[in-house]
């Protein structure tokens, strides 16, 4: 008898952080990466949107310590993914410059990567290859796996993971400008998690463009002592100055005080969507 | 006798729609393209820099309808740029794809643009060029310069002035997926503006991270009825989930209610800087 597998989507190709993110997420989860079959998406969007379809979850990145939310992911729940937060988990992210074969860095006429990665190493970028090109391409895997490809005088910015995938030489190690660089993913599948006793939920809402409505809308977590761990504005893309905002707040969105404050935020907001309660990932994890 | 120029900073090269908002806003101040000097910069962050110095006034893109805030405008004043905002400029976006030679867009193998506009027109690529490869580069008149220069397979996004400075054709004509494309610039300076009676004021701070400081900082403008326009949280860069806030409001530092709101706000807040007040621009003044 066959065994029906779980099947994962992550941001592609092979060696993404993304990629990584999953992997951690599988084996709190007790899975062998025998018992999962992952799947390479390409766009954000596309992903989230098979979630529930040709996929039974995906892990998307969606807020980096130094460069702040990654747009897509949030947007793409703004117009309309209907994925649901099950989880999260946070990277600590080391860069490092990958060339194919070791050369001065001052020969170096090309740095390609993700531009997240590009711009978490501008200090380090323009100190020591101010000549170079910055390219941005779509991962820091596509990166390594271009220089992989050309010839020596371009150089990628990725993890350990990439180089040795691709078969780079690490010219320079732990390049980026802070030892704060982390990232957050979710963890999206069709419904969102149990209470744990220690959860957070994420959720969106537009207010009316008149004076004190985020103030109103936020004074209905205020009043309840709820902290936000998050709040980001996002356009509308319909009025210049009109925002979308997501937040996350600390509780459950089935247990009170979270329950009736989220009752009331969806009485008064114009648009307004729960995107999931999961539990609050523990750093400590990552040493297990 | 020698007339002393105005010097001016903008986001380079020739052609950028950062370029077009220097000129409305000069004309808007009555002065011809005789009477002041432009400079081309590569960089938000070191043009900001600049003012005060090589500069009289710079101008940058702060947020664009579609796609939000230019996170690199609003970093560099959370990392101390002492520039203040003197006023600000809103231009409607039209993007066209650009080529040195008309061929059929299925035979178009990359495209080029700056991250904002390839992300304002993905809805048109995706259907139109699926497979070509698109390569961020670090603005539209880049994009331009690089297909002028090189084979006919590759395309740019901009606008109807590239097309004219570099020669190109315009193989489709407004390909942005909205038409609410609207960016808004700062015309930084030494000094912000005089009391116009039509004013806002930009500032940044940061809260401690407990629960409701960011509604206590709200409720000090709501008690006065005062209109926040934008709200932007930027990562501290510190501790992942510890933000920075930049919030325009209507009113002008000088003048109350907002002078005592101000003041109340710096008294609560664990950083805090007023970045200008500026009179709020009249899209009115494009049609002249």
């Amino acid at each position: 008898m066959e065994v029906l597998k779980i099947i994962i989507g992550f941001l592609g190709p092979n060696g993404t952080f993304t990629e990584e993110a999953m992997e951690v997420w599988m084996k709190k989860l007790g899975f062998t990466p025998e018992q999962y079959k992952k799947v390479a998406f390409f766009s954000i969007e596309d992903m989230m949107h098979e979630v529930g379809k040709s996929l039974d979850a995906a892990v998307v990145p969606v807020e980096n310590s130094l460069e702040g939310s990654v747009n897509i992911t949030v947007d793409s729940f703004i117009r309309g993914v209907d994925a649901m937060i099950k989880g999260e988990v946070i990277l600590p992210i080391t860069q490092h410059l990958l060339l194919k074969n070791i050369i001065p860095l001052s020969e170096i006429k090309e740095v390609l990567s993700h531009p997240q990665a590009l711009y978490q190493c501008r200090g380090f970028l323009k100190e020591n290859v101010p000549n170079a090109r910055l390219k941005e391409v779509s991962s820091t895997a596509e990166a390594a796996k271009l220089v992989a490809e050309s010839n020596n005088k371009i150089a990628a910015i990725g993890s350990k993971a990439l180089s040795k995938i691709y078969g780079l030489k690490i010219a320079a190690e732990s390049i980026q400008d802070s030892n704060n660089n982390m990232t957050r993913f979710y963890i999206l599948s069709t419904q969102d998690e149990m209470v744990t006793g220690r959860d957070k939920t994420a959720l969106i809402f537009s207010t009316e463009n008149k004076p004190g409505s985020l103030f109103r809308s936020l004074k209905i977590f205020a009043e309840k002592g709820l902290n936000l761990t998050k709040i980001e504005s996002r356009p509308s893309r319909r009025i210049l100055g009109e925002y979308v905002f997501l937040i996350e707040v600390e509780g459950h969105r089935l247990q009170e005080p979270l329950k009736t404050a989220l009752k009331k935020l969806k009485l008064t907001a114009s648009m307004f969507k729960i995107l999931g309660s999961y539990p609050i990932f523990d750093l400590n994890e990552l040493k297990r």
